[in-house]
């Protein structure tokens, strides 16, 4: 068959891989899934994402692009790769894209997702995908927080130290808490987020929540792109890549 | 110390376990949590929960009730069993209790629920938890069927084949499907239930909301005690003991 570019969206448990990008070290997303497209078809493929997921992020719905000239239709490939994966990796859907669709440049907008609850006790049944904090934290403070990062900022003071990352300017569309029963959800729909960002975001919204940290100490970090001060980066487990819109 | 009453509520995983009750085969959470209490104080203490469950089978809120005459005050209970206890079962609250309390007769009203997914690919962030059905389901002929099982019936019909119970009548409180993003939720709340029997609910609500069985069949069911052509007994990993009430 002739070459031909297609998109997929997978879903994956990132506990047990050193997240999406093919490393030296530990086995990655992207490593597992082109070994076994390899096996299903023989072929090399070279996987694009819509973005790298660190070490023990989860998504529920990345996107990826590659070309291929395997024999398998378009909308099959899904369930034929999925036979060959590892059960904590699903792709979703396969469909046919443009030739010039490529998942990280033609990406518009990513949503995150960052899931915590409130317990003295660590719960068995919500520690594995939520974070853990230790008292009821003030809704409506971290929704004002999440207010001030709404919009074109340099988010230099939420880049995890070690990044070599040049343009720090990013868009965030939306940006909220919500709860629901025993959980909380902050939500962060963007352009475009920078190593460990959105999980440096939860910890400073959470601190706000808590009083422990002022909204004037977020603008005056927004501004000056010092992290000093913000909130610790939270743990990976907790973080969804939720959904890519091209 | 004087022996007195504890009442606990448990948080539990029931994958690694064969249900609650103690049995010659299989670690079940009782035996468990009553030898990690021996490890803790040296003292045999006899757990009763407000009801088994099975084997697989999750608890939000379990609670059960002992005697004991150990010397830890009786709020730092949890937290000091909780050092000894597997991760995947938690103490989320030990309390005083009327030395009448028992927590399996004293129990007033039990809520259940029972949570699913619609997709043809299995989820990796959702199969822990939630069983997965095929085709999207008519979420109103759920919830007209769930209307019917609201009241006072001989829920005979629901009994899981081999248990040995003589009286099947029991009141349903409330119950209802709802749906919040890709999850669907039963919840069901009554005076108590048969072995299996939310799990055989679920699978005929489900049915019903598939149009694989009509509420007539429902209502034929419950009225001659013939579980013939209902839903299946669906999965255990799926259901969580949600809250007991006193």
């Amino acid at each position: 068959m002739e070459k031909r570019k297609i998109k997929i969206t997978i879903e994956y448990d990132g506990s047990a891989y050193c997240g999406w990008q093919t490393q030296k070290n530990g086995l990655s997303i992207q490593s597992h899934m082109e070994e076994t497209f390899f096996l299903l078809t023989g072929e090399k493929i070279k996987l694009t994402a819509s973005g790298r997921t660190d070490a023990g992020v989860n998504a529920r719905g990345q996107v990826a692009s590659f070309e291929t000239d395997c024999d398998i239709p378009d909308e099959k490939i899904a369930r034929a790769w999925n036979g060959k994966l590892n059960s904590d990796v699903r792709v979703l859907c396969s469909e046919r894209a443009d030739e010039n669709f490529n998942a990280r440049y033609s990406a518009k907008r990513k949503t995150y997702r960052y899931s915590f609850y409130v317990g003295e006790t660590e719960r068995p049944l919500y520690d594995k995908y939520n974070a853990r904090i230790l008292r009821v934290p003030d809704l409506c403070a971290m929704n004002k927080a999440c207010e001030m990062l709404k919009g074109e900022h340099d988010f230099k003071c939420f880049l995890a130290s070690g990044s070599a990352v040049k343009n720090t300017v990013r868009t965030i569309y939306d940006c909220f808490v919500k709860q629901e029963d025993e959980i909380y959800t902050l939500e962060v729909c963007g352009n475009g987020f920078l190593y460990n960002m959105v999980r440096i975001i939860a910890g400073t919204v959470i601190d706000i929540g808590l009083n422990r940290l002022s909204a004037d100490k977020l603008a005056s970090a927004l501004d000056s792109g010092e992290r000093k001060g913000l909130g610790k980066t939270m743990k990976a487990s907790a973080l969804v890549l939720y959904s890519v819109e091209y």
